[in-house]
C-alpha cells in the first residue's frame, strides 16, 4: 500500500509515524511545501525574543529522523499541484530545481494547513510588513530585526499569534502598538475576561489601539506608516499582520472535493473527505464544535495532531475511528498570564441561540496563606439544566489548569454540580480545599436551585442611575480604593443590624470584592424580606475591569 | 433550630458557614477543643522553615470572624465531654476555666478530625519528641527550635507530613534523617514511583532509613538517641512522630453511635450517623472509596470541606443530598516535585481483588523547545475493559494537573480512550500537542487493542539473567550512561537492517528511554515475525530509579 501525504507538519508529520507503527510494509512519501518538516510552528513567536533562543530548537522532527527511524520518503521543498483522483495520482514540483512528476498513491491524506490572511489593502508588499506562518516568515523577521534595527512595530490583529508576537517584541525592546477591529482582543474570550488581559499589556507596554483597522501602510524612506480606518496613523519600522488564517484548500478545490460552508475541506466522521481515498486532518478541514454541532474552522495544534492520529488508523485499517468533534480548548501565554478558553463563549452561544446562564468567580490558584498564589478568575458558561458549555480562565497561575479540568468535565458530559463535587488535588502550594473549580461549580449550583440569584456587569452598568438600591458590602478599606457609582456601603458584618435603613420592597444589587460576602448578603436581605435582589457576578473586581478601566485606545503619537 | 459543631477546623467550620446561609434563624453553636477554629492545618509544616514566614498567616479564619460575619456561637478551648442522644444535649466543658454545662441541640454534627499516632513505645514522653497536628503541637515544635537549636532532626514515618516535615527540617539547616517502616515512603503511590521521590529526597539531603521501625528514643543530657528495631541508633536533638492519625472516635463511641470496621464513625450517603439527629464529617468518617466501594478512612481536607458543605444542606433541609464517596485525590511538594495521585495504586487494586492493567510513561510539562520544561513521570491503571481506576503522577512542574484532569475523568466515569481524545489547553509555555495524559491514553488504548504488549520493571528484574533476548533501542550516547544488565544495545534506527542478528522465535523485551522508541521497535518486531515482544514500561528511566539507584538504607552515623 503506497500512501502519499500533503502536508508534514502537525496533523501530516504525526499520521506518517503512525502510519509506520501501524504497518511496516507501507510505502509513505510526505511532501511538505516548506524546507522543514515537524517544525515548532507554536514556538516561532518566541524566536523574536529570544525565549526560544536557538532556531535549531524549533525544528522538532527534522526529514533525516522521518528517514531514518519511520522510513518515510520526504520531499521537502515539494509543492503538489494537483490531484487527478481517477488516475489516483498528484502532481508535484520540485521548488527547488523546477522539475514536475507525478506520484500515484493508494490513498492520500490531506494536511496542507492554513495560511495568514493578507487583505488586498495598499502597502502591504512593502519590505516592512510581515507575516508569522512557518519558519522563512521567521528567518525574513530576524533578518529584519537584526539588519534594520527597528524600534517601532505595529502588530496588526488582536488574536492569539498578534498577542503572542507583540509580547516579544515588547521583550526584544520595541515599542509596540498592537491594532484589533473589534472593541476586544482574544475573540475566544468575552469581553469582560479579555478587559483583564487587555489592562495587563497596557502595563507590559503594549499599546492598543482597539475598534480601529488597518488601513493601509505607507512606505517612507526610513520607516513606514500604518494608516488606521480612523484616520489615526502610526510610524512603524516592522509591522507583523496577524489577522488570522484561512484553510489552504485550493488543491483540494481544484480536485473537485467538497468543501463546507465555513470554506474548510469537507470530512466525514472518519476524516475522510468525499473522495473515498482521500482523508484530511487539520487545520484545512472544517470540524463539528462539540457543543453546537455546527461546522466550525479550529485552527488547533492538538485536534490537527489527534485528528493526524486517526486519519493514519482509519487510512490503514479501514475507517475504524469515528472523531467526535472539536471543543477548542485554547491557551495563551500574555506576559505573566496564562488565558485559556473551553467550549463556547457567551457571544458564541448568543450566535447559536443557545439558551445560557454564566457566572464569574475570582480564587487564588493555591492557599492564600502559602507564598506565590495568584488570582484566577473563572468564567463558567452552563444550561439552565448545568450542562457545561465553557470556560474561560485568565490568571498567572494555574489557569491552564482549571480549563484543562473543565474541558475535560465537559468531554464527560459533566454538569456543573459534578464541578462542586470534583475532588481536585490539594495541598497548599498547589490548590485550596474548595479549589476555584469547585467554587464555580457551587456558584453555578446555587443560581441554578434558586439560592442565588445574579446580575452581571452589563446589565447593571446600563441601568439608570438610581433605579436600583446598589449595596456595597466589603469592609471600609477596600471601599476606598474604588466603588461603583450609586453604591451605598454597608459591611456585610453590619447588614444584619442596618436593615432599616434600606427599602426591602426596592430592587436590590449587592456587590463586594468577588462575590462571597455578597452572596452572603443576598441571602441575609432575601431571608429579612427583601423581594428583589442580586449579587454582581464577579463583584467589583470584574466591574472595575470591564468598566472602570477601559479606555478602546491608547494615546500614541507619530514620531 | 439550633444546631451544635463538635470540631471548628475543616469539615465543621465550613458547616457552620453553609448553615448559616441556609438559614439566618437558625442557632449555631460550634465547639473547638482547641484555641482556634478554621486554622490552617495543611500549611504547619511550612512555618517551621520560615517558607509561612508569620504564624498568623495561619489563621485562616478567626472566631471573631465566624461571631461577626456569620453570627456563629463560638466556643473555643472547650471540650465537648459526653452527648445525651435521648436529652438531645451534649456535655461541655471550658478548659479554661473548668467550668462543665450541658448544651442542648437540635441537629448535632460531629467533626471532630483525627489524631496522631502515638505508638506505646518507652521514651516518647522525652520534651525533643513531637507531633504536629494543630497549632499548639507547630508552637511547641518552634519553641524547641528557637530555645534549643537543635542540629538533628529524625522524623519518625514516610507519609505525607513526614515527608513535608523533614523538607521544612532540612531547608530550616537541620540534619535530617527520615524513617519508614515499610520499603518505601508515600504509601499512596507504587514502589517504582516513590522511588522517584526517594532519589529526590536524598539529592536534597535527607537520610533514608527505609524498612525499619522506631523502637524507643532514649533521652541523654544534651541530645536523644533514637533506636530503631534494627538496632541502629541515631542521635536526635528532634524528633517528629507523623506516623499517621486515627480518627477521633470517642465521643461518637461513648454516645453509642455506631463504628465502621475501618474505626471510623459510620455515616449514610446522607452523612448521617446511627442516630437520626447527628451527623459526622471529615477525618473521623469513614468514607466510601469510590473505585472499590470498600469502606475506608482517607483523612484528607477536600473531602472534609466538600461533606461539611453538604451536611450543612442535609441538617437544614433534611438530607437532600447525598455523598457519592471519595476517590482519594492527594498532593504533596517534596522539595522541587509535585507528588500527586488519584484513586488506586496498584498494591491497593491487587489488595482489593481488582483487575487492572498498568503504563508508565514520561512525558514533557510543556513542549520540550520552550524554556522550563520538567519531565512528568505518570502510572496509569485501568481496568481491562479501559474504566481508569487510578493514576500517579510525579514531576517538578505540572503533575498536579494531570492529576486533576484524570480525576475529573475518573469522576466522569471515563476511559483510557476518552484521555487519548481529550483536548487540553495547548501553547508551548503550558503543554504539548500530545499532552502526557493524552500519551498515557495512547499507550493504554495501545495496550488494550493489542498493538502494544508490555512488561513491568519488577516482572523484568526477577527473571533469570539470558531468560529473554534484551535490545535496547536507545542511542549510543544514551547507552553509555548506563544500561540493564544483559541487554544489548540496537539503535531503533537501525533495528530494521538488523534483524538477521535476533532470534525470533526466543522471547524478546525491547527497551528505550522512556518507552515510545520501544512502541516502534515493538511494532517493527512484531510485524517482522517476532513471536512475544514486550515493551519495558517505563523504559530504563523508572527501570533505573527503581533498580539502578535504590538502597533501603542510606548510611549514617552516631554523632
Amino acid at each position: 500500500m503506497k500512501i502519499v501525504i500533503i502536508g508534514g507538519v502537525a496533523g501530516g508529520a504525526t499520521a506518517a509515524a503512525r502510519i509506520r507503527r501501524n504497518d511496516e510494509r507501507a510505502q509513505i512519501v510526505m511532501v511538505e511545501r516548506g524546507p522543514y518538516v515537524s517544525f515548532a510552528n507554536c514556538g516561532l513567536p518566541y524566536h523574536i525574543s529570544g525565549t526560544i533562543a536557538e532556531r535549531g530548537q524549533l525544528l522538532v522532527a527534522t526529514a533525516d529522523l522521518f528517514r531514518d527511524r519511520y522510513r518515510v520518503d520526504v520531499r521537502a521543498e515539494t509543492e503538489a499541484l494537483a490531484i487527478d483522483r481517477a488516475a489516483k495520482s498528484v502532481r508535484l514540483r520540485n521548488l527547488a530545481s523546477g522539475e514536475e512528476y507525478d506520484e500515484r498513491y493508494d490513498r492520500l491524506l490531506l494536511a496542507p494547513g492554513a495560511e495568514p490572511i493578507r487583505p488586498p489593502l495598499p502597502g502591504l508588499a512593502s519590505p516592512r510588513v510581515f507575516s508569522l506562518r512557518n519558519l522563512p516568515d521567521l528567518d525574513r523577521i530576524m533578518a529584519h530585526l537584526t539588519t534594520q534595527a527597528p524600534r517601532r512595530a505595529v502588530v496588526i490583529g488582536g488574536g492569539f499569534i498578534g498577542v503572542e508576537v507583540a509580547e516579544n517584541l515588547v521583550e526584544r525592546g520595541l515599542a509596540t502598538v498592537l491594532v484589533e477591529g473589534t472593541e476586544q482582543i482574544l475573540a475566544p474570550l468575552d469581553y469582560e475576561m479579555a478587559a483583564i488581559v487587555q489592562t495587563h499589556l497596557r502595563d507590559k507596554g503594549v499599546t492598543l489601539s482597539l475598534d480601529d483597522k488597518l488601513a493601509r501602510v505607507e512606505d517612507q524612506a526610513d520607516t513606514s506608516i500604518v494608516h488606521l480606518a480612523s484616520g489615526r496613523q502610526l510610524a512603524a519600522d516592522l509591522v507583523v499582520l496577524a489577522i488570522g488564517v484561512r484553510p489552504e484548500t485550493q488543491l483540494a478545490r481544484e480536485a473537485g472535493l467538497e468543501l463546507g460552508a465555513t470554506g474548510g475541506i469537507r470530512v466525514d466522521e472518519h476524516l475522510r473527505t468525499s473522495d473515498v481515498s482521500i482523508w484530511a486532518v487539520g487545520d484545512a478541514v472544517e470540524v463539528t464544535q462539540t457543543i453546537s454541532g455546527r461546522q466550525v474552522l479550529i485552527p488547533l495544534a492538538g485536534p490537527a495532531n489527534r485528528q493526524g492520529r486517526m486519519a493514519a488508523d482509519n487510512m490503514v485499517f479501514g475507517n475504524t475511528r469515528s472523531y467526535r468533534g472539536t471543543l477548542g480548548t485554547a491557551i495563551l501565554k500574555a506576559f505573566d498570564l496564562g488565558v485559556a478558553s473551553t467550549g463556547l463563549n457567551e457571544k458564541q452561544l448568543i450566535a447559536a441561540g443557545i439558551d445560557y446562564r454564566a457566572t464569574i468567580t475570582h480564587g487564588g490558584s493555591h492557599a492564600g496563606y502559602y507564598p506565590g498564589a495568584r488570582q484566577i478568575s473563572l468564567k463558567l458558561l452552563y444550561s439552565p439544566q448545568g450542562r457545561i458549555l465553557g470556560a474561560q480562565a485568565v490568571g498567572e497561575v494555574g489557569a491552564d489548569k482549571r480549563i484543562d479540568v473543565i474541558a475535560t468535565a465537559i468531554h464527560g458530559g459533566m454538569s456543573v454540580d459534578d464541578l462542586a463535587e470534583l475532588e481536585l488535588a490539594y495541598a497548599p502550594p498547589f490548590g485550596s480545599a474548595k479549589d476555584p473549580v469547585n467554587i464555580a461549580g457551587y456558584v453555578a449550583s446555587n443560581l441554578l436551585d434558586g439560592s442565588l440569584e445574579s446580575i452581571d456587569w452589563r446589565t447593571l452598568a446600563a441601568m439608570a442611575p438610581g433605579a436600583v438600591q446598589l449595596i456595597d458590602v466589603r469592609s471600609a478599606a477596600e471601599v476606598a480604593l474604588g466603588v461603583i457609582p450609586g453604591s451605598r456601603h454597608i459591611d456585610v458584618n453590619e447588614l444584619r443590624d442596618r436593615l432599616g435603613e434600606l427599602d426591602p420592597d426596592a430592587p436590590t444589587v449587592v456587590t463586594c470584592q468577588v462575590g462571597m460576602r455578597g452572596y452572603l448578603a443576598y441571602r441575609i436581605l432575601k431571608q429579612s424580606g427583601f423581594k428583589d435582589v442580586k449579587n454582581l457576578s464577579g463583584g467589583y473586581k470584574t466591574w472595575a475591569w470591564a468598566v472602570a478601566r477601559q479606555a478602546s485606545t491608547d494615546d500614541f503619537e507619530l514620531e
